[in-house]
């Protein structure tokens, strides 16, 4: 058994509140993700995350495969135990990792051939591969090995593409499912197992999109990704991609926007009936002294902030804005101190986090929906 | 009025149990003061400090009056309102920053003539303006400007410094005092004043200490410490000159020894009769991978960690070592991930203020002393 998964109102518009019951945590939704690339999410530590109400975070493949290797983690239990972290966690497929960040990479049907960013060893990357060692760091939710169709992309290149993100979607649930007993979790949930979800690609083509998903939705996952996205495309075509592939989706499982968004997108997804996001912008625009405000975007570089004694957000009761001023924030940054990356990143997850709880309040008030949950 | 001290319990050998009682905090001593150079300790946030049950801190003068500035402190209520720190914190006068960081230094009876490191702008800082910049910090205890002898230093340097601090120590006393009401504190703590301690110097030269500590006690300071120790001479050496001058101090005021020490130190200065030291050794080991525990240093990037899941010290209880194992410190450090210098830190830190309290736990069990507090 995998996700259950709840959907307790629903608006008109297609605005969802539901819940997903994973093995380490019931997460309500719709809900954002922090990143944790390496097994941190960036200057924050564990407790910070538990204080400021994370349910799940996101774990990378591609880098813990590379450091310190998913043998190793699996040996120690899983990702969940190595970090400490006791809530959902969920890990990319490492295709986008391997597409973005790695050298002298060779696509074929079988897979990818790539060399690590850091060293410049070689290493091959399978769906069945993905789906090994996704399951030895025993994230809640794993997704399927898929390639991300850049932008722009022209027809031919998004249906080749395509066709590959489909064969690889096959084989990784294949695969997936006869490993489902090999998580390394020394807890044992009830005979609760990992999920994989399967994500729809197909570019700006909405033809494409729609066949994605109804194919995927024919092989049954426990839940559906919409990735390619927030890869240079205007923010139209975004949201335009995401109102064609929702609706072929089925109602009963989650749906999982991956990679955005600024404040106001994660908004509009989410009331446009988005259960998950993910974005590193939180927490690296961060580090770059970019906080997101009720009053809009404050770059705290900002001279004019020198002798600013305001919290950095007047609207916000996180642990930053409760006790530092914009002044010294900017003190921080401008004299290179590591605490700057671990306040701005903690405000600006606690305002990311807080957008998705009004939206969750906000759908409190839309219709109760008869009871669907199942075991998948 | 300026601080108050107690002295509790005093040991046969020495060993002094006290309590000096500041404007922001009464701090339990013998105590060990983390060290929070540009008004931050580290890498680690106010709260943690709090709940590791840090007291007092140190600022540095040197570089905060370069960078905000402490005009734009004292405009924003001081150093404890700028950067959120409601407990007790200490100043140093910045003389020995300016003689280790700053470029181009120019030395005369008058003050120092020096280069910013940051951007190589030319200062100039006497003991007046050292006073006046530690007022405008708001510090709880400031420090007299003194010329922190190097190590090894023939008898005539070490002399010609001695008359250069001392005359400083008396210049920096009268305008302290005549300055005592500038202090920019927004709270009136019953009309309770910053302190100002004197500083010991004389290099290696035992009469010259001892002739250095007698001058200034019959100025009347409202505490003492011994400085240009760990200087890099001998441990032996270091050892010597405390235990020549602390006999020569009244019993009845704090005496602090600056930037010392390993963890083994610490224990033996506080056993002394030493009331306060500080040192930026737990906190910039820490960065660099170096953590003190009761099983002795563990260099955590050692590759024999890789996969041991015991905490970094079994013997210890702080925050980190409850949730977090060696390998994972191992891997934040390898990824150079900001977390490891958190989570080493907040351990470092624990390690040291865990140390003092078993010292002053060990000290209850001496001899009550007649109680001596009074308004210096």
């Amino acid at each position: 058994m995998s996700l259950n998964f709840e959907l307790l109102r629903e608006t008109s518009t297609g605005g969802r509140r539901g819940r997903i019951d994973l093995p380490h945590q019931t997460v309500e939704t719709p809900v954002f993700m922090p990143v944790g690339t390496q097994g941190t999410v960036k200057a924050v530590a564990q407790d910070v995350l538990e204080s400021l109400g994370a349910e799940i975070i996101l774990g990378n493949t591609y880098h813990l495969y590379l450091r310190p290797g998913h043998e190793a983690i699996r040996r120690m239990g899983g990702l969940h135990r190595f970090i400490s972290w006791p809530r959902a966690m969920l890990t990319d497929s490492g295709g986008f990792q391997v597409f973005s960040l790695s050298d002298l990479r060779k696509v074929t049907d079988d897979g990818v051939q790539f060399r690590s960013h850091l060293d410049g060893s070689s290493h091959f990357f399978t769906p069945e591969h993905s789906m090994d060692v996704q399951i030895a760091l025993g994230a809640d939710i794993c997704m399927s090995f898929d390639e991300c169709t850049e932008y722009p992309a022209d027809r031919a290149r998004a249906e080749e593409s395509l066709r590959l993100t489909m064969a690889w979607a096959r084989r990784s649930l294949d695969h997936f499912r006869a490993h489902a007993n090999d998580v390394p979790w020394r807890v044992d949930f009830a005979g609760r197992k990992q999920s994989l979800f399967g994500i729809v690609q197909g570019g700006m083509y909405h033809d494409l999109r729609r066949q994605c998903a109804e194919r995927l939705v024919e092989m049954d996952f426990d839940g559906y990704a919409i990735g390619g996205l927030s890869v240079g495309e205007p923010r139209e075509l975004t949201m335009e991609v995401i109102a064609e592939v929702l609706p072929v989706l089925p109602k009963d499982k989650p749906r999982y926007v991956m990679g955005v968004g600024y404040p106001d997108e994660i908004e509009q997804y989410a009331r446009m009936g988005v259960d998950m996001m993910d974005c590193v912008l939180p927490t690296r625009a961060a580090r770059h002294g970019l906080l997101f405000t009720s009053e809009g975007r404050v770059n705290i570089k900002n001279k004019k902030y020198a002798e600013d004694e305001g919290p950095p957000d007047p609207a916000c009761d996180c642990m930053v804005c409760r006790r530092y001023s914009r002044a010294y924030l900017r003190h921080l940054m401008q004299a290179g101190e590591a605490l700057t990356g671990t306040l701005n990143t903690i405000h600006n997850l606690a305002y990311y986090l807080g957008i998705m709880r009004r939206v969750r309040a906000g759908l409190e008030g839309a219709a109760p929906v008869k009871p669907i949950a199942r075991e998948f």
